[in-house]
């Protein structure tokens, strides 16, 4: 019988999400009546800004004509209206990369989970404990050796290096998820140098930077002097424009950006990931991109930086419970999540249920991120404003007892 | 320095279609008035049925609603609406699937080349010669290595199992891609004894299947006694809708197929890649599976076969041009290809580059697809109909010089 790959028995039993789903399921089949406020999975509510859905309507309208009607887009690495839209919007925040540098993606998810496929598999991987289950996950799946740095209590849960280390991939996200602490330009640096210094590559997730509101600190790993020598960034319009459901993201690879020939060489970066994908992915829909375009026009911006407010008004009565509580929290400023430290030394998973059972809240346990992650908790700002403030109020009814 | 994935540099240096516009761009540099018909890339040129377009645009307006606004698809397989419309498809030709069998995807390829994460390294592979690209590179990048059974002259370019061989993937396209030529159900049994007497998988491409008039072919591998213990299906709406633009495909996976674990047990090939889609893959978009939805309805069904019947109208003008010429082809029925052989016995990029500089017609060179392509040529019914009988008109001039 044709065998399976050997890393899939690596992994985790399951994805952290789908345990999550059957608990609450299981909750509801119980109690079929109750309102359930769900704040576990980094899903939005609001919906798609009026311009994003109107170009999206007119590029459907397109495809219905003959004459506007667009097949295989050629290239695959996005149209150029987008790349040149994307890369607009790094300028007016001060970073230069080129359109040519710009690939539009179906997501974050897609382009984190295939990366690994241009890399030695040889190579060692460095990922913060805790993280985004596929940065662990996609590289088990290709047989690579995942080390960890510790995120924690101590350092702010922003993990720096470990000099004992030389690891071929490092990944970094930041405003981070789960965790919603940044780092700072001055911690970055450190990252950027020793990533130089081991010649290692950065895949740097830049997936909530749209949440950022201190000008001080980086939103783009670009900003940070030595990048482009050793870094690629992945983002997506799922958290900055809600696209979770309308799929679109985009990766910016440096034309210098290198990797190792096994003869020693260097090959370009960009050049390997271009046929990677040439062969295993045809770009994303157009009518996605056009709705994806929309969202770096002045109005679009206007629009959809109005639901990030919301969303992070809603971090602000997250931060004010907690505050409140005098629980130990990180993020709810510059970023959509709130991470605390559950209350009376209790593991996540029993705090997990412990809210469920209790307030009728779903949050996501910190374990599931991780080791360092136990002990801790994650609520998301992406729900309703009513929904926020009532789960709060629960939240402190539950923990002020 | 990080280290490439070796796998890539056993791949050919460029991507035969990338090659193809080279030439073109090169052609029409230097003759920038004339008017260059394509028929080289196989991508459609009529536009998307109205009920496509219709429910896209609705989709996208609910997008734009609180109430109706849709975020990441639960199970990221594909929304329930759109699997059970595929597994109504499949029986309305007498398949039964379960839409749970079904998986959404953003097209085929994406599928035909990520399928391979979830074989072993060591399985090895057989594929057709010639074949599509992805099937050959997919793998090569994965470390496997491929052996080629022989689609020629003399078997109709239908190539059979070669029992020296014993491969853990197959890979299978009918209607091919490119020589046209159509599996009988005949064949297809021995293909399917074979894959179950070496315990392979057939990873069978049926994107073409929809240009099938003929009702004693098989359009669908699990019309094959067996297949559903040794076969995956892969299909997209790239060409029975004219979604190459719009992006969305699906994979049929029955539940009963295994692998085999290092340790001789058996695991659901479905469970495996469902966790592979997990870890790297979010979903299609709403609006689009939406799209994809209409093309099942009876409408849609309607509006879409009649554009098919408009593709299909080319081939003919196309088969008659060959016929009249007595030049050897397959394809022209039953595929939206015509496959012929090179005149004067020219090698097919040098044919290649005499079409385009003497009828200023572009084809896809055999060669681009295997060795057994050399001295072979394929075009597409996927033009317009004045483009195609103008072109049919230029071919004639020229070979019957």
């Amino acid at each position: 019988m044709a065998k399976m790959n050997p890393g899939f028995l690596n992994l985790k039993k399951s994805y952290l999400f789908i345990e999550i789903g059957k608990r609450v399921r299981e909750y509801i089949a119980a109690h079929p009546d109750n309102k359930i406020i769900k704040m576990g999975i980094g899903d939005v509510t609001q919906p798609l800004a009026p311009v994003v859905v109107a170009a999206m309507k007119k590029a459907a309208d397109e495809m219905g004509v003959k004459e506007t009607f667009r097949g295989y887009e050629d290239s695959g690495k996005g149209y150029d209206f987008l790349r040149e839209a994307v890369a607009g919007y790094y300028k007016s925040f001060g970073v230069t990369v080129s359109p040519e540098e710009v690939l539009i993606s179906d997501g974050a998810k897609s382009d984190c989970g295939n990366i690994g496929d241009i890399f030695s598999e040889n190579e060692d991987v460095v990922v913060t404990d805790p993280a985004y289950p596929v940065y662990v996950d996609s590289n088990v799946m290709g047989g690579r050796t995942v080390h960890y740095v510790n995120s924690t209590e101590d350092n702010g849960f922003a993990a720096m290096p470990d000099e004992s280390m030389k690891p071929g991939l490092i990944y970094l996200c930041s405003p981070n998820n789960p965790t919603g602490s940044v780092y700072t330009k001055e911690q970055l640096k450190v990252w950027v140098d020793y990533a130089i210094k081991n010649k290692s590559v950065i895949i740097f997730d830049a997936a909530y930077e749209a949440f950022i509101s201190d000008e001080t600190l980086p939103r783009s790993i670009f900003q940070i002097e030595g990048a482009r020598k050793c870094a690629i960034e992945i983002c997506s319009l799922s958290k900055t424009a809600g696209f979770t459901g309308t799929r679109c993201g985009y990766t910016v690879i440096p034309e210098e950006l290198m990797l190792e020939t096994p003869t020693g060489e260097e090959i370009s970066f960009m050049q390997l990931w271009c046929r990677r994908q040439g062969s295993k992915f045809n770009g994303v829909s157009y009518p996605v991109q056009r709705a994806a375009e929309a969202v770096f026009t002045e109005e679009g911006y206007k629009q959809t930086r109005a639901t990030i407010a919301y969303y992070m008004q809603n971090a602000k009565v997250m931060s004010e419970t907690f505050d409140e509580l005098g629980i130990k929290y990180t993020g709810g400023k510059n970023s959509p999540y709130i991470w605390f430290k559950c209350p009376d030394g209790m593991d996540s998973w029993t705090f997990f249920d412990k809210l469920l059972n209790e307030a009728e809240v779903v949050g996501t346990p910190g374990a599931g991120f991780g080791k360092n992650g136990d002990g801790w908790f994650r609520l998301t700002a992406f729900g309703t404003h009513e929904n926020t403030v009532e789960a709060m109020q629960r939240v402190k009814k539950l923990l002020s007892k």
